[in-house]
């Protein structure tokens, strides 16, 4: 458990990649994609093959915060969407490096055919890495797994 | 990102805050109105004209720790709630002045005609400032905005 | 609320707390038993009694980790569980004790009669303490009390 970091700098650490995190899901729900690009590094990896629930989702993987940006962007358009994060395990390894785990809930409703809605209510975990840079920390991968997703 | 307050500090206030507001929330849903009124600095400005989701509440602002505990219970009144706060952002600006940003739940139910009910699923965000007042932080001003309110 | 702890010492405890529970969330929900009774005090008693939200449970005390864990295991057998924590409020007070509330909601899913399925989602806070033992924080005591709990 001992840490190559120093006490206060850990925390430090810890609280700004919650911050981070937080930006994540506020620019995400609130569709400000410029700022949802500035939470990553630009070799960011993002992998959300399981964000379906069942089958691993085709062509899931997007890289550099233009094209996840985009990924996502494509994968909410026209919803309103709720994402949720909770209970951050976060672990420093390093003066400029950390990885994360984070429960996370989504409630997603579209349009659907004459007027009525369709929606997504899934439950899982993000799986995350961050770097510091530029005094800065990011997020440099992320993944997500899913506990349950219900279709309505 | 420069604050003008040391780290440690800086990382109490944000813990402190986030204490007070769990106080906000659990105090609201255990209709602990005292309790509640107690998270307020006496000027306290509180704004939930989007609480319902659609045009603007009329006389949705209140002010100082009675009158918006008043307004809280008034609004509450029969219902069960549930209300929960996630991802703060939390910006400390000085030694005893902050601001942040929480995303938020919340679950209402109340009594309905014949013995039937009624409620709100909605969900948004908190805009917050702070005033750290003989040694408590307090919360100076409180607006809600919403991303969704489903009413069922 | 003067603290016996030096501010670092008391946010690293806070922050390992909230690590702690954040496992205790992450292993029920992926039945990490194994896990889930690691963060229990050989002397931890959890007391679930209000759990299903009506008139108290019979026999929802279990004590030390592995009876905890069986018991725990046992109300959740074939279920898919999710269970959130948010809104800590943790106050440290000694250097190898704490205690905190957290407010919680869980959503469980289990088989129904002829391929249907029934469920539970509720509302409510814990009741925790916390000792710190050969380094390492663990749960010593946790209690459910419910705001509400609705069966579907």
């Amino acid at each position: 458990m001992a840490s190559p970091v120093d006490p206060v700098s850990r925390l430090e650490a810890v609280e700004e990649i919650k911050g981070l995190k937080a930006r994540y899901f506020r620019c995400l729900d609130s569709k400000d994609w410029e700022g949802f690009a500035a939470v990553f590094a630009p070799d960011a990896v993002m992998d959300m093959a399981e964000a379906a629930g069942g089958d691993p989702l085709p062509d899931a993987t997007s890289r550099g915060p233009g094209d996840i940006a985009a990924y996502v962007r494509r994968s909410v358009e026209g919803m309103v969407t709720v994402h949720h994060g909770h209970m951050p395990e976060i672990t420093v390894t390093g003066d400029t490096t950390a990885e994360g785990i984070w429960a996370m809930e989504d409630l997603l409703r579209w349009p659907g055919p004459d007027g009525t809605t369709g929606g997504l209510h899934g439950f899982g975990h993000y799986h995350e890495t961050y770097e510091k840079v530029g005094g800065r920390w990011l997020i440099t991968s992320i993944r997500l797994t899913r506990l349950r997703v219900d279709m309505f």
